[in-house]
């Protein structure tokens, strides 16, 4: 048996997001990085690739030229599957290609440029026997996956109340536009309808739905431009409905000073609750009226499959987010192996954030825009939206 | 120089937030409770007084008769302020028989059952020469007005966001409304048009706008009542807009199953930010996005006046709810003591909640209200607003 | 029925403990402060008392005039207890003449200048149907009295080990010395044997065996004296055996720069543990290895006979230091009231520290101060140990 | 330029340590692992091999077979360095067959057996031209390497104290001695002297040395042997005293019922002191007695060049315990490109532990050991320690 052979586009020197994918695919030893389209810059690909020891052969100037190339080489040699790490208006583009010429995506979310995109992806992915995963990596979490676990076997009882929430500070200045990450992120061109939302909001959306098993319907969004000049949002709050009558609340922001990557979610059942952050995300609280809260920790007494297959550690050696990302990874890696034995097998079973997961996430963003443009408090979550017209 | 002399209505034997008032106003050694009305029954009341080791004598029926007999008194003898510590339906006619008599008020929270009331409690009070306080007691610990202080320096900047929250669990279920506590809570005679927001958001919304020193003056909010048959809301989210132009939000709920008193600040500013928790009130966080977070500790190095005030003990030397609580009674006993001596001073000197804080308290719960029953996603806070019909 | 009357011996204007006393006495309304020799010097102490609202002629010039004169007053009128608040060294001859007298006795610790005095205190009380008590007052904390039933109850199966700290960092330069708080301390003639350990190393031997259950029978002890020219140690650790076989481990610091006062007690069992800090009292940690830790917390679900007695507030309103005082206090009340009624009563049914406690933390500070001037590792705790010679 | 190629020994299936070193190892893409003597049993090294996705032929059936085999493959194809992760006894003559064949090492702590054994490999390095490097893997958190940044730079001023621990709970109970990492650990034959001072003592104590720049000189310990019938020790104090004067203490327990991997290092200075614990690794404290603590947070504001190197993402996305173990093989992989360029550099210069950290843990150990059979207090601590005889 051999390591998965991954192919990337995007990541070059001096990317931020692209040298995080190549970590998490490496770090469990199941994953070969054998080519790249790093760089627009054909050079620049080359010298990517260089450091990253790749054979210059196999550093593309662009990733139609990889794709028509690998697709040539021995089945047993080229590139099985793409991660595609660009700023967001080039995920579409990619993945099609990639799904046409029979390459499995694993994709940066949120996955395209708007929901109209992702529905034409979803459209081609029908046709296509290949995979398809987003890097939801806050799923990736060992007591992430223990927390829908508990849930899912009753532990909270009814959800009733869902809070959220997503702050980081680094937009707070206008200075802070210049950098390569914010320049993108705040262009409707390359980042869509939505800065704030588009980029974390998505992502706290997915891992409410993700744990809890609920889902949202109703939205009510309220967005903020925080600095003059900026096209986008960069702080938002969205009051929620949950398909099963909860209520939830879902805030983000980018220009919350101070704050890091505070991504915190609090699930309320009618019989107890249960908080989680991503700052110490090793730590699970399971919380009751009266009886003293539970502090569950990664690796400490007997856990569910799923979070048992996510911790590499003993208990008290932290595990962090780079872990969390390659989780994702070692079960896209699982899911190709039993596709490559023919088994039919979804995204689901191996708990691989989805197209469906995908469809949803762009879903969110344009309904929350839209809702933020409304004056009426409630809209109705609709997947079937329009595209927007960026203003 | 003697003690000042308070007088209670409510708070017999069984009931909870009058045991709560006689500790804070104990614990300096400044106020010597004279004389109760205890409870609506004779005996009962007097049985509360010997428990508190008063004389039978001035222990009274009701509040008219304590007013009565103790306006008879002479004036180094007779109570100088009352303590009201009933429900909020009794608060109102309690106060103005008060302040008729001459006798100086604290009031717990909220004001009145409705903004009417308030506002017909304001007039009444401009045609009298009597103080009147408000124990909104989170106002009261030492690193909340230490992070007025700095605020008000200019510590963060230009305020653009506040997160307020205030989460309980203790009516989760519909067994929990057995309780005393509960039963008035949630029965709009007694309670008021709202039980969540005017028993707890009003304290999260007086807070964000002491500490922050900016006001609400939109919001756009959703109430909601979990457990069937319930007459008023447990649980709410509000959107609001500040005076400066920031954006706000508040949240509370009173079925957060496994939440304690979990009151929350979080103040953004463009330049710092802050976060603060009643669970741990002895610790200030002032966090900006490239200097290490600080922790601000109860008396530890150079506080301004007002928390060095507060503060009754050496750092490390935890300070609870009670002395926050006392540190509301001590200020206004330096009022009463100042307005003994002819001096003219307001509450705002003396860091007392006023009836300018209770009309606003009650204008957000009645305005939270009307939201939340309107599709209009914002409404603007008003002051003068119509009594609301209770359904 | 009335309250109780104290008196008091130090803690005039500008004192720290006596104050703290105070509110503590203050806080339940069960205690009236009638008079004290609250200085030396005469007119300081009627300054002193006015600002306490006594009357002049209550206001004594010193301790032996005050019980002398209250001893002439109406049995219902005069002091029932004298609470101690001076330095060290005026503990002993206080107790003894205000025992003499016929007066109750709540002294602050430790006990006496040295283990001698004490074992004198202890056959003066052996003649005199009085009631002594010591302000151990990390004791007081509700989630203390609740570890202390958990363990009694077995919960942690056999004790192993016991790790106990209290760590300050006021004495930690040489300019520290100048207040009036660290002169005396830092005064063998006014302070004893020891700094650290006497000041606040005690407390901790006292919190590790009051909690535990088990006593302290050999220690390996190394003080230090941090800064040139100070007489007495200013930080130590002491290596322990316990009486029931295990191991344990005491430090103290008055110069761990930083800290404030950073009591944390570990209890380790065969089957579980427990921590408990009183930066955070509120919390309790319940530990075991393959169960998720328990967080307890004051006023959620059931807690014992003593810590409900000790809890004031309802969960998630953090009660503090002074709260914990003052139940010692208040169950010295109880005692007292007994003691009155002519039930013969003892401090530990009324969990009140006592004389034993106070011969224990003598003899503690003592074979401390031995062992650290010792070659040999090991030393058995003597509570006969001769008195040691100041250097 | 290519990946450096690694061998390793031990860490077949079933192993603990082997498996983190490959992931520390693979995580940055800049190692290979080309071969492996996984198992004493030949079969169990294959397939261990193939599950690696090695070639049978570089699976080995032991060491020497490997060292053989691969000193015979051309330069650029062979292994570079050699990983060592088997237990204790075999580290030293595995080492000594890898330098003797021109391989570099990266051996797991403690280095050897004992003292003798380490004196010996010194011996033996100092007539070779390869590295050594040792996995202190505490050593490789970004906020330990900025604590011993802002040490150097006199932030903290003298050091006067220094409190490391580092408490397990995962040897509490006898049945728990049947796991392989236990039954080994506690065999003197393949463990050495000590249980839990070699095994995590050593590292407490080598992060303090590290962090502080001040060496150990002088101890007086205590061990424990909990559990019956148990050869070695599972629980121990020692005070020490360093090299400038200061106090310290370091405990450490695998009988610690509840704790995971506690390992905790406070340091403190005439001026100020810090905190860090690897629970929450990306966390380090910086403490004064006047100004507001200062939570410094990995990857916030400017860090020293070393932790800026040690860190991979974003600020509040945590790092944990694999990235830092990656990090003493990413310094370790810069030495071995260095060393091949044919400069000449020391470990120290690339922050990889050497056999002096090697030589002064293996003293450690053994003069705890020492100093706890004796009943003199201290013991200055000899790095020429007779080899001791286990009992």
């Amino acid at each position: 048996m051999k390591k998965v052979r991954m192919g990337m586009v995007g990541g070059g020197q001096g990317a931020f997001i692209g040298a995080i994918h190549r970590m998490a695919a490496s770090l469990d030893g199941q994953i070969e990085l054998v080519c790249g389209a790093f760089s627009s810059d054909p050079q620049r690909s080359i010298d990517s690739g260089a450091a990253l020891y790749l054979p210059e052969e196999r550093c593309y100037a662009n990733y139609e030229d990889m794709f028509t190339a690998e697709a040539l080489l021995p089945v047993n040699e080229r590139m099985e599957f793409v991660a595609i790490v660009t700023p967001n208006h080039l995920h579409f583009p990619i993945a099609k290609a990639a799904i046409e010429r029979g390459f499995h995506v694993m994709s940066d979310k949120p996955a395209t440029l708007n929901l109209s995109e992702v529905l034409t992806l979803e459209s081609i992915l029908a046709k296509h026997d290949v995979l398809y995963g987003l890097t939801h990596t806050y799923n990736g979490y060992p007591l992430v996956k223990q927390a829908k676990h508990l849930i899912k076997q009753g532990e909270l009882g009814n959800i009733v109340k869902i809070v959220v929430e997503y702050s980081q500070g680094w937009l707070a200045s206008k200075s802070d536009e210049n950098s390569k990450q914010a320049s993108w992120r705040l262009d409707p061109k390359k980042s869509g309808v939505s800065c704030c939302m588009g980029d974390i909001g998505v992502h706290a959306a997915n891992l409410a739905e993700y744990v809890s098993g609920i889902q949202i319907t109703h939205l009510c969004a309220d967005l903020t431009s925080s600095i003059i000049g900026r096209a986008l949002d960069d702080d938002g709050t969205v009051i929620v409905k949950f398909s099963n009558g909860a209520k939830g609340l879902l805030f983000a922001s980018q220009i919350a000073v101070g704050d890091e990557n505070n991504l915190k979610l609090r699930i309320y059942g009618d019989k107890k609750s249960m908080e989680w952050s991503q700052l110490e995300p090793n730590t699970l609280l399971l919380k009751s009226n009266n009886e003293p809260t539970q502090l569950i920790r990664t690796g400490v007494g007997e856990m569910c499959e799923a979070a048992q297959q996510a911790t590499r550690t003993p208990a008290g050696h932290p595990e962090g987010y780079l872990e969390a990302f390659a989780n994702i990874y070692l079960n896209f890696v699982k899911q190709i192996r039993a596709h490559k034995n023919g088994v039919d097998c979804s995204n689901q079973e191996f708990d691989v954030p989805s197209i469906e997961d995908a469809i949803r996430g762009m879903a969110f963003i344009e309904n929350v825009v839209q809702s933020n443009q409304s004056n009426e408090k409630w809209q109705a979550l609709s997947l079937n939206t329009q595209p927007m017209e960026v203003k």
